[in-house]
């Protein structure tokens, strides 16, 4: 098995090591869930700040045109492009994921009219699916339903000429299992029908590249450490620009929204997707981390994380065997077919959690039984998944499930 | 005429002057856009640095549950409540305004079956007019149209049994007549139709009071000081929360959000409301600013702010008449008519607005040719509107359309 200095020696050569230091990182903690929330960049406060301090309450209303706050939306947007292969003019930063897959599908649906079907897929995180869900009810579309597992109904029999558009994660949130986005996309384009993209657990990962899909929607909290609830993304492919529509028509997203026109005129590109005011501070917290992530190789960010991943998988093998444990890798081994993250089945997963966290090691639970531990490859050392596998392994030996403290239910899980 | 002296008696006798002081304003500035984006409280920098900082920096993921964030749209939309005249659980805070319209009015039309009319008003912020048009669009209603302007279709000539909703601005942002709340609102609901008021230039301005409104949005930008972009806020009587539904299903309005269940099912009451992650930087700095709103006493704030405007439109009626400034007043001289600003007409209002920010007083200009001075009282002094009106004649007599940098329009206005 590998050692600790091992590890500490692999560290020493890792061609990123040195963005570890652009980030603070609580003392005495590994962090495991980057795929969550990432990391606070050391530069962000200071910008934060500016935006307060200067821009707001020094300059006031002229920051919309002083310090760019009106066009924040697409700058911001165009600074994303490049980590999900797309151009300038192609993202729009702005709302919750939530609400841009809201705009996605509502956009790509009447872009295949006479079709009524929405392809869902049945392990995706749950907002996409409620989204879909809503959508459907309410302008009378079906929702057809594929899965991963095994007997569940795959991609290539659900599509037929009836499907409008199909809505999918390129990473599973619960597994980490990772889609051949490529491919997939093609399939779902000889059926004839649209393809939107969900990167929330990939954009800032690996190298993602939305190539020929239609839309794609994503988060910056995440692996993007733009901070909590920061705004998320909308990619619309050029040649739909000039037709589709936002259902939710805001002022932000009119051809000339100072003229105060009386009816709606779109602006014209992806600017359309703007709707209302962008929320300012967390913008400048975004593009804070976004200084960073232009400097990022993600061929070279991809493969560290697969040796995070991997080194992970060896470990827990080694220390913490299935027969030993009871921990069910559900993470695929191949590292193709792999995220950025890895997770584990175990019916006692909830107090594994938080007994981890006591010895601060920070993973997260997902229903059903899961443990999930996220790998951000721009702060983690290869000593972290040592100290981590270490931890768990020691952890279930502890039996933490006995302990009543552990089992108590947070709201947030 | 008053003089400075005798404006400099009224604000040492002002029972509200304590406030000013907890804002940063920018020396030797006159800032009359309170009613646009309000100014920095000088305790929002420390709060905001303390969210950044320690509950992202420090506490990472552990903030959800121990920093409340999980909770912040229905604690925040607490403390909004008791500005318009709402209890706990009746309001909910997040998203922009356009999409909290987006959303109240796609909850209230199923509430009318059969109705198939919207009636909105023309002269209505373009956003409230778009997300109706969109909406009516998509779904297959007709907009029946209003105005407040002489020989304009009234309320009560619009309102049928075939309307399903009104959705009118309590304050007009161009002019800022101000409607009685409670007589339109009544008049609606005489007609049976749904009342949704957008309180954007009225709530932080003097009390609100919704009243036996079915819906209310607004934004805490403006008089409520929450930052530019801060989250707007969206009120549903109790009477409906339970049957209405949010046309954007997203997780966060889910019953049981970390079951992950694969079918939506919608939280009890507002909560259900909410859709994706909240930006929880911008709900720090609201917060910050609702800090001080908790202390204002709103009838106070409702006196002061009707004292201002009217001692602005006396001194620019002495200053600079009519006929020979060609300003025409288009607020209403009534103040119970009045919400808390004053604007005027005037054929060069766009380059007087630039000459004005150049001698420190900042107003905007509104299409058409309109100047607006908003009057945010718990920060302006009478002398402020005594400085105001002064540089407002002094700028007319300069006739500053004859600059030619005056006349170059910036991208926000």
């Amino acid at each position: 098995m590998i050692t600790r200095a091992e590890c500490e020696s692999l560290d020493d050569k890792d061609p990123l090591r040195a963005f570890r230091d652009e980030f603070r990182l609580p003392p005495g903690v590994v962090y495991l869930l980057g795929n969550s929330l990432g990391a606070l960049p050391k530069r962000t406060p200071e910008r934060v700040a500016h935006t307060v301090e200067t821009e707001w309450g020094r300059d006031l209303t002229a920051s919309w045109n002083k310090a760019g706050w009106w066009d924040l939306p697409q700058t911001t947007g165009d600074r994303i492009a490049p980590l999900i292969g797309a151009g300038p003019g192609q993202v729009i930063a702005g709302d919750s994921t939530s609400v841009n897959i809201f705009k996605a599908v509502s956009a790509a649906l009447p872009l295949r009219p006479g079709r009524r079907v929405i392809v869902s897929d049945l392990d995706n995180f749950s907002t996409d699916r409620y989204v879909v869900e809503g959508i459907a009810k309410t302008m009378g579309y079906e929702v057809r339903e594929i899965g991963w597992g095994e007997g569940a109904p795959g991609l290539d029999e659900a599509l037929g000429d009836d499907v409008a558009c199909v809505l999918l994660s390129h990473v599973d949130y619960r597994t980490g299992a990772r889609h051949d986005m490529a491919s997939v996309t093609a399939r779902v384009h000889a059926a004839g029908a649209i393809m939107i993209w969900d990167l929330c657990h990939s954009a800032g990962a690996m190298p993602v590249d939305v190539g020929e899909a239609d839309f794609a929607v994503g988060c910056t909290y995440k692996y993007l450490n733009g901070g909590p609830g920061a705004p998320a993304y909308l990619y619309v492919a050029p040649r739909h620009q000039e037709v589709v529509q936002n259902a939710i028509c805001g002022w932000h997203g009119h051809a000339a929204p100072f003229a105060f026109e009386p009816y709606y005129r779109p602006a014209a590109g992806v600017r359309r997707f703007a709707t209302g005011s962008p929320p300012v501070l967390a913008y400048a917290a975004l593009n804070a981390s976004l200084d960073i992530w232009e400097r990022v190789d993600l061929e070279r960010l991809r493969e560290k994380s697969l040796a995070l991943t991997s080194l992970f998988i060896e470990l827990v093998d080694e220390l913490a065997p299935a027969s030993r444990s009871g921990l069910t890798l559900v993470t695929p081994r191949d590292p193709e077919r792999r995220g950025s993250q890895v997770s584990y089945r175990h019916p006692e997963g909830y107090p594994i959690v938080r007994a981890l966290a006591d010895r601060g090691v920070i993973a997260d639970y997902r229903e059903p039984e899961l443990v999930r531990f996220g790998f951000a490859a721009l702060y983690l050392r290869h000593v972290d998944v040592y100290d981590a596998a270490t931890a768990l392994a020691e952890v279930i030996e502890s039996e933490p499930w006995r302990d009543e403290r552990y089992r108590q239910r947070l709201t947030v899980t």
